[in-house]
C-alpha cells in the first residue's frame, strides 16, 4: 500500500502541477444546457445536473491535474440523491486516476468519529465485512475537538492509505477571530498547526511529508510561509486562490523548494469561468484550468514539478 | 413563527422534563430480531434496519420526553440510503411533536455553510423555490472558523424558527487540547462561549434564551456551572450523561433555577440499554428513559418544569 504523500507527491509530478479542482457545484452556475436537460424542479433532478457536471468537468481535467476536491456541502443540500451522486463522481475520478479530497470538515468523539472517518475511508464494518461508502482518499477535518477525536480519522486513513487534512487557517475574512487568538504568546492557529506537525511525524512517506495535512488559506500567505518553515513535513492544501482572492504569488510560501509539500484548490475559478449560456463551456473549463496551472507554475516553486 | 428557545422551552414544561434521546444507531447493538429480519449483508439493509430501530424508538419516546437529537455520522455510515432514513426518522419525530436536533457539527464558509444551513434548516432553493432537505428543528455547529462561517447557520435557522448549538466544551477527555489553551488568561473555550453569548442575545424569545445554544459536555461540571453563570440567557445542550461517565448531578450546574435552560442528552444509555436477545427491547427503552428522566429530576432544577 503505497503512502498517501507518496501517491499525493508522485500524481503532482506525472501531471507536473499541483493543482486541484474542486467540485463546488451551484445550480445558478451550472450551464443553460444542462439545467434545461434537467428541469423537473425536484432536488433529485437538481442532484442528476450535479452529476452530468460533474463528470463532464471530471473528463475535462482528468489529464490535466492531479487531484479533486469535491464539497460535500452541495451534495447533501440535494438530499440522498446528491449523495448518490457525489459517490459516483468520486468512484469516476477514482477510475480516471485523480487523488480525491472529500472536503467535509467533519469532526466529532470516539464511535462517532469512527463512523464518519469509516465512511470516508476503510468502508463502513457490517457482519465482518467493509462496504466502502465515499471511499476517497483524503478527508478535512475540523481539530477543535482534540487528539482523541482526530484519533479515529488518522486509524481509519491508515488502513486505507489514506491521508486527512486539519483545518489549521482557513481562508475567510472571520477566520481570526478564535484561530489567531493569543495562545500564551502565539496564535491558536499556530497551536493547531503544532499539533498537525507532530500528527504527521507519526508516519511518513518516502517523500518526506506526512498522512496529516494542513489547510491554510491562500488569502494568508505570510502565514503560509512561516508554517512552510515550521512544518516541512506537512502537505498543505491551500484553498482561497482565484475567486476568493488569493493570488498564485500568495501560495509560493507554502511549497517546498523543489515544488512538492502544497496542492492549490482552485473550485468556482474553473468550474464557474463560464457564462451559463456558453455553449462551448467545457473549452472555458479546461482553458480555465490550463491558465491556472500556468500562472502557478509561473509564480511559485510548483514549476519545478514536471522537470524532474 | 415561534422562536426557537420558546419552542424547547415549553416542549420541556410539556412533558416535565428535558431530556433528549440521542438517536445512534450501531448496528451490533441493534435488536437481533432485527439484525435478522434486515440480514442481507448490504448498507441499504443496513439503513433499514435503522429505519425500523429508529421509528420504533421514537414511538416509544415520544411520549415521555422533548427533543430527539439524530447523529448524522452512523445514518452517513451507511451511505445515501443511510440518509434516507435520516430524513424519515426527522420528519416523524417532527410528527409526533419532538423538538429534532440533528448533530451534524457542520463548519464551513460563505455559500458552502449557506448549503450545509439551508439543507437543515430553510430548505435548499431550486428555481426560486424552497426544498425542505432535512428538516430539523436545530443543528450542531462547530465555531472554530469564525464568526463569517457561524452567520450562515444563523440566517437560515432564523429563517425557519430554528436554532443552533455551537460546540463549546466537548465531552471527551482529548477536549482539553485546544479548549483549555491559556488564551490571555482565560482557556479558549470560554473566549468561544462569549462569543456565543454575543450571538445568542441578538434574538432572545420570550422565555429570554437565544436561538444560538452551547454544547457543553456533563463530564466538565464545573465548567457548565461557570459557563451558566456567565451566559444566563444561553440554551445548553449537555451530552456525556449516562454512558459517557457524566452523572445526573454533574449536569445540575447548566440548569436555570426553575429547570429551564438546558437539554441533557442520553443516547446508549436509553437507545442501547438492552442486550440484543432481549425480545421485549422497547420496554427496556421505555424503562430507561424513565429512569432518566426520574435521575435528572432528582439530582438537578429540571425536576421544577413539570410543576409549573
Amino acid at each position: 500500500m503505497t503512502h498517501f504523500a507518496d501517491r499525493v507527491t508522485s500524481a503532482c509530478r506525472a501531471k507536473g502541477n499541483a493543482v486541484c479542482v474542486g467540485l463546488d457545484p451551484r445550480w445558478q452556475q451550472l450551464p443553460l444546457e444542462l439545467r434545461q436537460r434537467h428541469r423537473g424542479g425536484t432536488l433529485t433532478d437538481m442532484a442528476r445536473a450535479f452529476e452530468e457536471f460533474g463528470c463532464r468537468v471530471l473528463d475535462v481535467v482528468a489529464p490535466l491535474v492531479p487531484v479533486v476536491k469535491p464539497q460535500s456541502a452541495f451534495f447533501e443540500a440535494c438530499g440522498p440523491a446528491g449523495l448518490v451522486t457525489l459517490q459516483r463522481l468520486l468512484a469516476r475520478a477514482r477510475r480516471q486516476g485523480l487523488i480525491t479530497i472529500l472536503d467535509g470538515k467533519r469532526n466529532d468523539i470516539a464511535s462517532t468519529a469512527e463512523a464518519y472517518a469509516d465512511a470516508a475511508f476503510a468502508g463502513t464494518m457490517l457482519d465482518g465485512q467493509r462496504h466502502p461508502v465515499w471511499d476517497a482518499d483524503a478527508l478535512t477535518i475540523n481539530p477543535y475537538l482534540g487528539r482523541d477525536a482526530v484519533e479515529p480519522f488518522l486509524v481509519s486513513a491508515r488502513k486505507s492509505g489514506g491521508g486527512v487534512f486539519v483545518l489549521v487557517r482557513t481562508s475567510n475574512a472571520g477566520a481570526r477571530l478564535f484561530q489567531d487568538l493569543d495562545c500564551q504568546g502565539r496564535p491558536l492557529y499556530q497551536h493547531v498547526a503544532d499539533a498537525v506537525g507532530g500528527w504527521a511525524k507519526e508516519n511518513l512517506g518516502q517523500c518526506g511529508l506526512g498522512d496529516v495535512g494542513a489547510v491554510i488559506g491562500a488569502t494568508h500567505p505570510a502565514e503560509l510561509t512561516l508554517l512552510r518553515q515550521l512544518l516541512p513535513h506537512v502537505l498543505f492544501l491551500i484553498p482561497g486562490y482565484g475567486a476568493q482572492g488569493g493570488s498564485s504569488a500568495d501560495t509560493a510560501g507554502g511549497f517546498r523548494s523543489d515544488g512538492s509539500g502544497a496542492i492549490v484548490n482552485s473550485s468556482r475559478g474553473i468550474i464557474a469561468c463560464f457564462r451559463p449560456d456558453e455553449p462551448r463551456w467545457e473549452q472555458a473549463v479546461e482553458q480555465a484550468a490550463r491558465q491556472a496551472i500556468a500562472d502557478l507554475s509561473k509564480a511559485t516553486p510548483m514549476g519545478s514539478l514536471g522537470k524532474s
